[in-house]
């Protein structure tokens, strides 16, 4: 190492260093996430992908005053080490340590915070426009990801920055895939922009091409365009039709991994006063063998080996997803109008292997969630069954399309939601905590929660060959290994009374079982009469559910208390004999660390939720 | 009238008749919705601009086997006449009368219920993806406004079409406007197409032109590509970018007021055996003056004089929208941070007048309400405080964006949201009852709902000016006037206590003050002691509220009962001595019909809420 990332001023070195001592910033850079990430896990290719680039915007511009969003958020960790966080990347993405996403509470420079996909566009023009209004004059730029470019709200963004002719720096950091494999003809766009052969590398060409636009406002336009004839076979591709028909001038392709071109390339786009998109060709897992090899494994990955880039062992259970994923495929053999679809995660949501067995049934249809499930809708209104598996939190985009395309129309469309619950290192963008709420005010849809592999293969086949409206299964990450699934009965869509109890019955939803049936052990060995029934059903609500001879009700769900399954059980069960304690996520953002951390943040551990009920039987005695 | 619209057999006629009937057809169809909509009111102008479009796709289609899908819906009219259902249109958008949208359950010809923008081309391509892994052979065609492609769904929808290689048709009804005038890089790309002078016009050009294109798979690319360089000039204009880029063939545009030459266009395109958007050029109101004189006033318009084009008289009030609107003019005068953001609804929002008087702070993105939001977070992240005026039902779409960006990052933007509660005529699809439960869920988010105009305009300032988070502001569609405004007092950011009462005690939220204090005085004559609450703080709920000496707990609110402002209340209180009973929209999809009879109907007036009062307190007599 050359550097000293933990201590050096780095936004002072990359403004005035050489570009070959820059070259091996980035290499000591590479080297630090490398051995970082491999002893915390993280998303690490994506960030070797961005080493130069974030580099370079950071030569070139001057942060904060000038403000950088990332999209997404996953690729700032070369940003988080350039402004004085390196040492922070030894508690990364742990419970109180460095969060793996822009978070303005940990520095001046997160200007703007993302999580999900596709909003850094939408974001950047609110703040130009502030700085419109205000008369300063700082640049804006918004770092974005070819996946990103997929999302509807990057579109919507970019028909306002066309139209408003304002100053705003658009990256498009293109590697050729989002998480999975890129899809849609949007990708087809650019790969014909990249596999030009009119790379941006030569610093004259850029500058005696661009020296003369004028950086005038009105007079803009006019300017460009007779410069562009100019300079259209040297920089400005024919085909970058998507982009110039927005209004957007487009420049590139350029080299990401070529500090001196990028470095050029971001300056020149600074000679022209309106929105501009500069597109980086950049290699995700750049520099570390095994994570170019396999980009999609080197996401967000876990504990690693660096000699052999092998994750250290696992549990070695099934996931859910990947329970799903397996099962789906057998359920799709038989029933032929099966089909899935997933927005970016095919084999993050467990659908590797139904893509290769069904290609023709299977539909990727990029970071898109809004269409994923109007598409469903469309489908399923043509006599299909489509399965839609998308995340817990990302399924939040297609909020309205489940009300209005899918419930209004009683549309047979099966929601596979992965990711429901606490999530873990993500932290708040990512846990899956306010899906029975969003899905519970839906008129017409069934919602299902699983605990365990069984119950999940039994809820997916019922839910798909055995219902016709819509129905959603919400299940969490990680292992579907239970302790005990003797406890639940085959499924048949009710649920599962496992014990009564006179002092007290636990109502445990879906993955919650376990941590119901350990409290309901701890308080019986307290000499409590407890009993525990398996909510696997949210709604509709049970009537028979609130018919209970107890003294207290305790709801345990991994969902926020406001709406969730407590709330809806609690205002349907006025008329009742029993107290009600609902133990659930409290209403506020919980921030990254692991599950288990967080449930004992949130009082969702058998400790917490026993000591409460003991506290409630000593209040009332 | 030359045709008997009520008995004629149109689907029959349109396929057989000449041009020169058709057009009578038209003139015939046009009086017949001018006459209809002057007596019942609905969605004139939209309908006046596609009635030689509607005849010319049922002319070249055969529905239902061939499935045609209208984006948004609300100018499905013509299409519900030429399908069997002109004698429908005196109970337009009545209570059990005909819908103003499509829907399955009137007709096999509404193949996909529409009613939210921009869903069309995702729920065409399900539609024919079914079709294609069944091996059939009908179309599927979309038919999408220019508003409606501001929509990031619909660019969504597009990527995957474009990539996707299937047969379908785009009809894009280009009439240079959504609602209010259309904005964004998007309508400035359609304007240079439509002003370009290349018309389809001539049967001879279009055929020559494409009648060697080989309808086959894999070769298709290859055979468009070197027919397209033939007519290139004549019929496909350099400039259609934007859907080339993303894959699709463009054609167009085409008067969409002329018969023969839109029929032979879209016989044209049905040469091209992959996916085409074929652009159409429409006048919105065409045929009856005043309404191609003022669209935007022509898009919804109540019952109105045919002669002079005016609306009947209204009761004269103020609705919400005109008295947020005026107030928020107030406010910007003195807080120069103050920016207004609408998603295509402007006048709709009351924003009129903002619109005028300070341009460079309001900001029409077009029908983009996630883009919305999220602009709105970026102005909040760098000072300026945006309000956001959308309707509830439409907010939906922005939903994720309300938790990720706004609410996460703690930011002030304020959300004005109108049409809340049950809005009447336009029925299922835009009712504005789920807000306060997909609100409620959020955290940090601050909720209000007003009664009457003074608490609006009190309510807005405070928020504004006193608050520094979230906040959403909830109020109905129509007038702002309530009976009683002395019952409240000055807002100062908490609810009112009215009356207490020892029997039961009405909390009646936002709007439903009116009914509340009106049960409350029917129960005060039968002799029981009622007390009164408004409830203009939803979230977060008080914990003051739930301290009542009271017997029975009545909630009266316009939203569902699940997960709305009685079920937090209920399930905050689990501890109190009295009784609770929610009175809200019930768990259901609403139809369309006056807010009274849809009020009735759920159980919502004062009649029923009365007697259901007294039923509960005969049977714990």
């Amino acid at each position: 190492m050359k550097y000293d990332l933990y201590n050096d001023n780095l936004l002072d070195k990359v403004k005035t260093a050489s570009y070959e001592e820059l070259d091996e910033l980035c290499s000591d850079i590479r080297a630090f996430l490398v051995d970082s990430i491999s002893e915390t896990g993280g998303h690490l290719a994506s960030n070797l992908g961005v080493v130069e680039l974030t580099v370079a915007l950071h030569r070139v511009y001057d942060s904060p005053k000038d403000k950088i969003i990332y999209d997404v958020g996953h690729q700032s960790y070369v940003h988080k080490i350039l402004t004085g966080r390196a040492a922070g990347f030894g508690n990364l993405r742990q419970y109180k340590g460095l969060s793996g996403f822009p978070k303005r509470r940990e520095s001046e420079h997160d200007v703007y915070e993302t999580g999900h996909s596709s909003t850094s566009l939408s974001a950047a023009l609110g703040l130009a426009v502030a700085r419109d209004i205000r008369k300063e004059s700082n640049d804006v730029i918004a770092v974005i990801g070819d996946g990103s470019m997929t999302g509807g709200i990057a579109y919507e963004a970019l028909n306002n920055i066309g139209a408003s002719k304002t100053r705003i720096r658009i990256i498009l950091n293109d590697n050729g895939m989002s998480i999975s494999d890129n899809v849609g003809s949007l990708s087809r766009h650019l790969s014909s922009l990249r596999t030009s052969d009119k790379y941006l590398n030569a610093k004259h060409q850029i500058n005696s091409a661009l020296g003369t636009v004028p950086i005038v406002g009105s007079r803009l336009k006019a300017g460009i365009s007779a410069t562009k004839d100019r300079i259209k076979h040297s920089i400005i591709s024919d085909d970058a039709a998507l982009f110039e028909a927005l209004g957007i001038t487009y420049l590139g392709p350029v080299d990401g991994h070529n500090l001196e071109a990028l470095t050029e390339a971001i300056e020149a786009s600074n000679h022209i006063n309106g929105p501009t998109i500069l597109h980086v060709i950049t290699t995700k897992g750049k520099g570390y063998e095994p994570a170019e090899e396999n980009p999609s494994k080197f996401h967000g990955i876990g504990v690693f080996d660096i000699e052999s880039g092998e994750t250290k062992q696992s549990s070695g259970n099934e996931s859910y997803s990947a329970v799903f994923g397996k099962k789906l495929v057998d359920i799709a053999a038989d029933n032929r109008n099966v089909a899935a679809i997933t927005a970016a995660m095919g084999d993050a949501t467990g659908l590797g292997p139904f893509s290769e067995l069904y290609p023709d049934r299977f539909f990727d249809v990029g970071i898109a969630e809004q269409h994923a499930v109007t598409f469903a809708a469309g489908l399923a209104s043509n006599g299909m069954v489509p399965v839609v598996a998308i995340y817990s939190s990302f399924l939040q985009r297609a909020f309205d399309f489940i009300i209005e395309d899918v419930c209004l129309q009683n549309l047979h469309v099966v929601f596979a939601i992965d990711r429901a619950g606490l999530v873990g290192a993500d932290g708040e963008t990512h846990h899956g905590v306010f899906d029975l709420s969003y899905l519970n005010l839906i008129p017409g849809i069934t919602v299902f929660a699983p605990a365990g592999a069984l119950q999940l293969k039994q809820m997916l086949e019922y839910a798909v060959n055995e219902m016709s409206g819509p129905v959603a299964i919400r299940y969490p990450r990680g292992s579907a290994q239970i302790k005990e699934p003797s406890l639940l009965g085959d499924f048949d869509g009710t649920n599962t009374t496992i014990k009564t109890g006179k002092d007290v019955t636990i109502l445990a939803v879906g993955a919650m079982l376990d941590t119901g049936s350990e409290v309901c052990e701890r308080l019986a060995s307290l000499g409590y009469d407890a009993g525990l029934v398996h909510v696997s059903v949210i709604k509709p609500l049970s009537p028979e559910l609130g018919k209970l001879d107890t003294d207290l009700v305790v709801i345990i769900e991994d969902n926020t208390v406001c709406g969730g399954f407590g709330s809806s059980f609690a205002s349907e069960n006025h008329a009742r004999s029993y107290d009600i304690m609902i133990k659930g996520v409290p209403d506020e953002y919980i921030e990254h660390g692991t599950v288990a951390e967080l449930r004992r943040q949130c009082g969702l551990d058998t400790d917490s939720i026993v000591k409460g009920v003991v506290e409630h039987f000593e209040r009332k005695a």
